[in-house]
């Protein structure tokens, strides 16, 4: 089966998939059991071999952060040759201890390695307020150095908590210049994260490009892709995002050439069905939803991200229920101005509100639309210029029971 | 038992309770079925019988309304007489068609009751999209102007949708200038709104005051009230308060007077009694929890309202977890700055969380603050001078079926 299974997700002429475990030239990984989970493999390590690598990184925009975001941070980030990221404990709200323990990590990352402390960025999730326990974690990198190979099929199972199973993928991209990898390893716990929906992706590529236009295709493609999705409406204390670049194809992509575009739009597609991924794959989770909101710039976001939040939308979702007037409603909540919203809203194509008034008489005539796997809702507002898009999830009885239960 | 059961609501030694279905001098009420829900009452109208009224009202401020808002909006909402109030149909999306019959249902009131059309407040509540039926709304005002008595029972009936039972309250509030009757009628449908947790909210008084003061108190009011809670952080189309004063008692109310401040400490603890009681009348929810943060005064409300909002922190609540991290998690999500986010944490007057790191090795030693029926936290920021309170219900399974069941 494809990796590339959203209707929303453009299928590209240049891109061909490989074996999803598969790494760029210039890249290792690993993956080990270091305990930090009752069983199974809880710590990856990746590693570019070129001391020229370039990067580029991302992090959570909550004020409360994990101190593995801290540390990581304070990394060169446009140079990391390393990354150490482990499952079962997310290192966040333990003071101090904490941060000497993401700080340890790279310490040892970089010796094992020999590569500079600043060039190793860390990230972990799993149970926050409790201790991440150094000497496991200690002992795992050790272990999983010594362990690196061109295969990050482990790396991507290390990372995962509630996920049904790894996200992972490895493209061939044909560029005018050459031909180049690019790969990916994401975890999102969707919506049944027993904590928050931290996400992580891990990006790399074997093209030679600069850390700046690095750094620029991955803004494009962070902002269509993770930053547009809504699971729960919670912004988790350790999402984090790395892509790297070995240069080992020896495939110079520049800004503003064909070759930029062309990897531009591998990295676009490839991180977009990641999230959408994520989007999916919640216990309990039945449908992903679409809302595209078109209007004045300034608003179509706002607009769009309530919508895609809105509980009430999504138990409508949920349930199959062609309900137009909660897509309206949180619509209108959002809606920055007290006069003049007039909407008109297509479900799957069909209009079903027009200028704020409905036009279908039996709504039951609109069950089929919201019955499959992927529902499109289309918002258009006053105003031009704007046009914003988040998928969400549907909101199940099970999500509620899952975060119900006794998670300390 | 008494209508004040949230230990988070003062006793005022100057109020006594009366009769709940009371009316202060110079109301009238009463409750019909029109037929507009399947079975029961759907219909109520309140009067005030002096032409020298004042009112104050207050609406949603959602972009998107129901045609009895727009309608309510272009009366003269200083001094409104009557009030037509139903369920089984918010009159929201119809266009025209409704504006139409919520300006039919303003007229007939005016003419049966010898009032100016522009001192006749309408609110509906119930399924949106479809046609709010013109002919029973009318023949009901009729039949409901033909029962108006001095009793506010049905009136608070009619206006319930899923609402448990009717929530209302008729109290006695001795001022030093002499002794006023204050009663409300609400409804709000808490975790259960099979659309959207719609409040509405009438008050009434016999105590003479001018508009302007009546508006300053409802003002003042609402904002500790209806404005402080998040059942699904859901606003509706249709939310309404109605505040009447009749003038009957004779006992003047001026600003700036002892009189005044007592009134005005009355009309609080009706409205945050009422707002409570919305809060906690969903169907499967178990628990109200509130959330107190001090610190700068623009950062504390939108961090409360976050808190409040999170479907993480209101699962959390009802499975009874002291699952402090949620709680960081999500003030931090709405905390405006990147850096200086440094909280401490009470649960329930126990300190959870100092300077951001825990303090207690066991969170299980926790799980009696969280298992009461009103649970409390209290988080401190950087900064002094602000202080917001949000109240908010538990997130439950049986809110998402209710939700996900086929409703159009």
């Amino acid at each position: 089966m494809s990796f590339f299974t959203s209707r929303w997700i453009d299928r590209l002429e240049h891109v061909a998939e490989l074996e999803p475990a598969g790494l760029p030239l210039g890249f290792r990984a690993a993956g080990v059991a270091a305990g930090l989970k009752p069983s199974g493999l809880d710590l990856g390590v990746l590693v570019c071999d070129r001391a020229d690598v370039v990067s580029a990184a991302r992090f959570t925009t909550n004020a409360w952060v994990g101190a593995p975001v801290i540390a990581s941070r304070e990394a060169d980030t446009a140079r990391l040759r390393a990354i150490v990221a482990n499952s079962g404990g997310s290192n966040t709200g333990d003071g101090q201890r904490g941060l000497d323990t993401a700080r340890a990590t790279q310490r040892l990352t970089a010796e094992l390695l020999g590569v500079e402390v600043d060039q190793v960025g860390v990230a972990s999730t799993g149970v926050i307020g409790t201790e991440l326990p150094r000497e496991p974690v200690m002992d795992g990198v050790r272990r999983a150095v010594g362990a690196l190979g061109a295969d990050a099929g482990a790396l991507a199972r290390a990372i995962l908590t509630s996920d049904s199973g790894p996200k992972q993928a490895c493209l061939e991209v044909r560029l005018p210049g050459g031909t180049v990898r690019l790969s990916a390893q994401a975890k999102g716990a969707g919506m049944i994260s027993p904590r928050f929906a931290t996400m992580f992706c891990f990006v790399q590529t074997d093209a030679a490009l600069s850390a700046q236009t690095l750094d620029l295709l991955t803004s494009v493609c962070v902002t269509r892709s993770f930053d547009r999705i809504s699971v729960d409406g919670q912004l988790s204390t350790s999402d984090t995002v790395f892509v790297q670049a070995s240069g080992s194809s020896g495939v110079p992509v520049e800004a503003e050439t064909e070759n930029e575009l062309r990897l531009g739009e591998a990295m676009d597609v490839l991180m977009r069905q990641l999230a959408l991924k994520i989007v999916g794959d919640g216990e309990g989770a039945r449908r992903i939803g679409r809302i595209v909101v078109t209007g004045d710039d300034g608003v179509v976001e706002p607009v769009a991200r309530a919508v895609a939040d809105s509980p009430l939308v999504k138990t409508a979702l949920h349930g199959g229920d062609p309900n137009f007037g909660r897509i309206l409603q949180a619509a209108g909540m959002a809606y920055p101005y007290r006069d003049g919203f007039v909407a008109d809203l297509e479900i799957e194509g069909q209009l079903v509100v027009s200028a704020g008034e409905a036009v279908v008489e039996n709504l039951r005539e609109l069950d089929p639309l919201v019955a499959g796997a992927e529902v499109e809702y289309r918002l258009t507002l006053p105003g031009s210029g704007g046009e914003a898009e988040v998928f969400f999830s549907d909101l199940s009885p099970e999500y509620v029971v899952f975060n119900s239960q006794y998670t300390s």
